[in-house]
């Protein structure tokens, strides 16, 4: 069974320049494989018209989908719509239809006439339909190219966005009706290094011999296990991965957690218990609260927090005993407890979750950097953890963040919660 | 003048399926461009023998230099070294200083026996060189290609970081010694929208007339200017940029801001005003602090914070007068002014940073997403600002943070406060 892909191409100079990441490329790969349609290849090109035609003719010899992003815009380094017309061997038209969206649009911003550089937003390669942008001025474009099909849009992911919705998949689904599915199905653990994830899957990944296949992907705290399964339909792609997935789940146990993130399958088990959480955070200085909050409804669990950075603030805000602070200092267990304690009080929180160390580069007082205390104070007592964490400032402020939220999961399931 | 550029590789079918960002082909581009050696092209492709040979083949045809990162691993989908070898067409050899250094690694850990599957990482295409791994235990390699050179570096981003350092940027220099440059200079912009700094530069992007080429670029409520500028050598590119620089940061004024990152030049205002700062959150919860934490050695002006998701914590926490919060509710420029000083006093900080808005998806008291207000109370009084800020709510809350920033820093410029 070979399976319809697709080939990403980017533009833009400060991609490469790496003043940007290539979020569109992530972006476009995740709703295409969930739409069965895997990415073969992700490209990046500056603005500059052979490289994107190059790109443009690559990324068609490696499959029949080709999406391209970036580079529609009016300015000078715009050259998408030129490196098409080149790839493909036609020349570049103005469309009457665009030239009057164009004029409309100025007219509506209360401007007679439109800026010279905008008309370019008008032309076309020969071929080529407009695609109406639902979230900006840009239209994307659709371009036949022999037996493939290139579909331009906007490097702006919120236009993106609304354009893969509005016009490509739709496209997609009427242009390719039935055809054969590569399933990439996830579950996620944290708690667990690869090593253990992979030891665990050993004797499923020597049965499926490959179909499916099975992955393992560690990355910010967290190992990943996907299983990929290719199938005629969809139905045969699911009944092909269930047995392995199933497997995972049993041989990894509470490792395995559901929901799109692990603050959102935090906040889902606070709602269901009918708890609430408040957060003390020295060196993280506000990434746990702000990444619970990352979660649309957060509201309902989140009260709030303390970023107690100074160690003065740990005693003042939280209550912190200066006995504690005096017989262990600032970077300890007992800290660290005393600071989860003091902000479920102060916040009147069901649940408080505190951290305190060293995120580096500097050691402080005595403590290497990678030091991390964390503490969850609640109704059946306090839970802590001690860990050492690898890596610099940012990595162990990562990793701390996301072991501080898998420590109040622990604390949530030993009390019961279920997510639902 | 033709520079000497480069074309990178990252493999990983996770990278494909959009389950992680292509966050090292921007470390590598950053550390590239800031080297003089411009990248030409980035490709991800999965874990495929037969695509990551071809990608290999298609980089070192668009550059000289070619660096390949991810699949160096010891499990099953590592397959990068299978793919060099295709590419340049040699077999693979285990290594026998590779076999060594892998028996007293395991032999360090305490285990007798190397684990099977652990011996593919002394294999080596034939003619290639083992980079030591500073930070990590994947060796990278060094491959000549005809008159291309290829290196390839594990996909961890610290451990690449550590054998660029290490390996890869001295073996550049010694591999081409002298040689034409293209030299990528950025001025950043805050509070500035795209239009108006293309706008304020048109004069000189018409007199430079693409040498040096000047290019824009929106993101995260902040612009940049980049001059690219190509030279014989790293001093004739600086020359061919400076005048441009210069007309930028006089036409830009106020707006360009210097440092590494908007966070970073806040810190240095703070601290060489002997200023500190403490930050009261509703919306981004905490965002703004952990930014600011960002930055190391931050500790000398970020006191801490209060995170106020509840409404009443911006009472109880705070002191925002109950009667501020009645007459004009928690979205409202009163109570970010009442946040703003209560926080200064809270944290005995200079200053006080305050934000509340509603980031979505829902509206909240009336208010519709990306309503924001923001105010800096300090010795010299109280700054508000409102704004109305596009996008959904990952983008609000990361747009109110630069915003929150951008106000802090205008706040500490007017108090006569100079980054040194």
């Amino acid at each position: 069974v070979s399976p319809l892909r697709a080939a990403l191409v980017a533009v833009g100079d400060e991609l490469l320049a790496g003043e940007k990441v290539n979020g569109n490329g992530a972006l476009l790969g995740e709703q295409l494989a969930a739409t069965g349609i895997p990415v073969r290849a992700q490209l990046v090109v500056g603005d500059d018209i052979d490289d994107i035609a190059a790109a443009v003719r690559y990324a068609a010899a490696l499959a029949p989908v080709v999406i391209v992003c970036g580079g529609l815009g009016p300015t000078q380094d715009d050259l998408t719509r030129e490196g098409l017309a080149l790839a493909v061997g036609v020349p570049l038209e103005r469309d009457p239809a665009l030239e009057q969206a164009l004029r409309e649009r100025f007219a509506a911003l209360g401007r007679t006439d439109v800026p010279a550089m905008n008309w370019r937003q008008a032309d076309l390669p020969r071929g080529a339909t407009p695609m109406a942008n639902p979230a900006g001025s840009a239209p994307g474009l659709l371009l036949p190219f022999g037996d493939r099909v290139i579909y331009a849009l906007p490097g702006v992911p919120r236009e993106l966005t609304a354009l893969w919705h509005a016009a490509v998949a739709p496209d997609l689904r009427r242009r390719y009706p039935s055809r054969p599915v590569v399933l990439r199905s996830t579950l996620r653990t944290v708690g667990l290094w690869e090593s253990a994830v992979a030891a665990a899957l050993e004797p499923e990944v020597r049965r499926t011999a490959g179909s499916p296949q099975v992955a393992f992907l560690a990355s910010g705290g967290e190992t990943r296990v996907v299983v990929t399964a290719t199938g005629a339909d969809l139905a045969a792609a699911q009944a092909l991965a269930a047995p392995t997935l199933a497997f995972a789940r049993q041989a990894l146990g509470e490792a395995v957690y559901d929901g799109p993130s692990l603050q959102a399958e935090v906040i889902a088990l606070l709602i269901a218990a009918g708890a609430t959480v408040a957060c003390a955070e020295s060196l993280t200085a506000g990434m746990v609260a702000a990444r619970l909050a990352d979660v649309a409804g957060a509201s309902a669990a989140l009260r709030g927090g303390v970023v107690a950075y100074a160690t003065d603030l740990k005693a003042r805000l939280l209550q912190v005993p200066a006995a504690v602070l005096a017989a262990h200092g600032p970077v300890s267990e007992p800290t660290a407890r005393a600071m989860a304690i003091g902000v479920a009080a102060s916040c009147s929180a069901t649940y408080g979750l505190a951290l305190t160390g060293v995120a580096g580069p500097q050691h402080q007082d005595g403590h290497p950097p990678g030091t991390v205390h964390l503490a969850v104070a609640g109704p059946a007592g306090v839970l802590t953890r001690a860990l050492t964490v690898p890596g610099d400032r940012a990595a162990v402020r990562g990793l701390a963040t996301t072991a501080a939220l898998a420590l109040l999961r622990t604390a949530l399931r030993r009390a019961g919660a279920t997510a639902t």
